[in-house]
């Protein structure tokens, strides 16, 4: 069945099983070999990886690799690999990825807006206690750092719901309705103007850990909710989690939901567990499915072989 | 500074306490005089009520009363009074709540969809466990049940959030984008078309206990979530609980979200506290700012005044 003029993948994943993915490009790419490891590990045939957390050094091998993908938003994963080879990177960019990341942000922001975690805690010693006083969307500011695609349409959906919302990002951005703050000179302005901050920021040298008690510290608005709730939905790395700990027991942060962890499983004996004011999602925050991240990429191959320009480019400089 | 020539407002609530509503008045309407309990019950310098659950009869004795307005968007809690006058009764439209309780609507549809309490048991138990294979929103379908100005408003903000939306109504209703049923011939058609109900009824003799063992068991789809899931932010008369209990372990439910109750406040005995498919929060799907709500009233008592038609009358016939 398969065409061997048409190059060859190699599906590259550390910690996901296999299975579905091959499943998913056997349908989506019936006329294809795919590949788990290279043959030798200089396998000529192969001209595309699809990656996630690819093994160190793997790719610099394959004498014609012409593509990457990430099987991620994120690509800090695939720049881990210190012997990365200079070909394009393609990140994923799927409508349902997408829509996934801000069902879940508009999750986020209203649970603690509507104070679920305080309802809970009253179900749980049985005690009924409805506080009428209660501020409504229009009265909280979310700041979103990180406007790439999914930072703006969160922001669409958070404007719907009601909310105000602020934006920050390395380069100045326009986004409709959203006060958009850039870079180090626009960071303090961007701290000082929100409740509720999400962060969907890539994962770079520059972000790494940019969530640290200084960063908290200069979050200064004391709004609805008394001091401003954090919710990281981006990756791990960002975070300081020693400081996210120190800050939330100095009130500097009033409550906290963490997606990603600097080591994910997260370790069962961490303070994270069950500490009263953090939420752990496990990396949840937009687990597409499987066939909305291959197809784009069997369509990007196929039109790539007609010679039609890649889409969705990672800027190496950048990192992101 | 009070205007003799204004009618009085008579205050009328049970279970609330006054002076957040008397404050209120005092600023939305500084010249009108306001009283909590009427002189000698005949008082008739009184023209307007507002009332939450006022004391059967009171409203009776007076015998200049022009108008009663309805401190909930549910008027229920006016027509349990036997002996209520014939005068006309506005149900409160305030943005603010229309906007409260689709905050409360769109945050529990995500709640469920989105595996909030399984995420929170397995935080409870230091459990780190990610199923990638989760159903977005599209394919999962919000059955409204109730399409007023709450249901309407509600219904478009989960399309936003991409959710498929259908609903049922007394009278047939048309909304963008909604499949809309209505009365018992379209309640199985209904039932059999949604993943997670929303229930916004009003309470009337019609509508008192329709959520019971009978409707659950006509709700025939059986989608990503194994069984629907019943959420009611309308009024506590809607539901019989035992039936609830029972569908829960039955599994014609897979899990429920219960702002009202029969009585409230909730018993501390109540079994629904500790069931682990229950969502309890203290009737605050949609407890709106006093001030949202009083200062549309004073501007409708001021335009009755001028000789303008009063807004959002309540349809005394069909009981809301």
């Amino acid at each position: 069945m398969s065409d061997t003029k048409k190059g060859r993948i190699l599906l590259a994943l550390t910690g996901w099983a296999p299975d579905v993915w091959t499943q998913e490009l056997a349908k989506a790419a019936p006329g294809r070999q795919v590949t788990l490891e290279p043959d030798g590990e200089t396998d000529p045939s192969i001209e595309y990886a699809i990656v996630w957390k690819q093994r160190p050094g793997l790719l610099s091998k394959l004498p014609n690799l012409k593509v990457i993908f990430s099987l991620g938003a994120g690509v800090d994963h695939v720049f881990a690999d210190p012997d990365l080879p200079d070909v394009p990177i393609v990140r994923v960019v799927s409508p349902n990825l997408t829509t996934r990341m801000s069902e879940y942000v508009v999750w986020q922001v209203l649970d603690h807006h509507r104070l679920g975690p305080r309802y809970r805690a009253q179900q749980a010693s049985r005690t009924w206690y409805e506080d009428r006083d209660q501020k409504a969307a229009a009265d909280i500011t979310v700041g979103i750092m990180g406007l790439g695609e999914l930072g703006r349409d969160a922001a669409a959906k958070l404007q719907v719901m009601g909310f105000a919302v602020t934006g920050w990002s390395r380069t100045q951005k326009q986004v409709e309705g959203v006060t958009c703050h850039a870079g180090e000179a626009g960071l303090d302005a961007f701290l000082a103007s929100a409740d509720i901050f999400v962060v969907l920021l890539p994962l770079t040298p520059d972000t790494h850990e940019i969530l640290n008690r200084d960063l908290f510290a200069r979050m200064t608005k004391r709004g609805p909710l008394g001091a401003p709730v954090l919710i990281n939905a981006g990756r791990g790395g960002l975070q300081n989690e020693a400081d996210i700990l120190a800050a939330l027991d100095e009130e500097l942060l009033s409550a906290v939901t963490l997606d990603v962890f600097q080591q994910e499983p997260l370790d069962p004996e961490s303070p994270f567990w069950s500490h009263p004011k953090v939420t752990i999602t496990p990396h949840a925050a937009a687990a597409s499915m499987p066939s909305s991240l291959i197809a784009p990429m069997v369509e990007q191959i196929d039109a790539f072989e007609r010679g039609e320009p890649l889409l969705n480019l990672v800027d190496r400089k950048a990192g992101y």
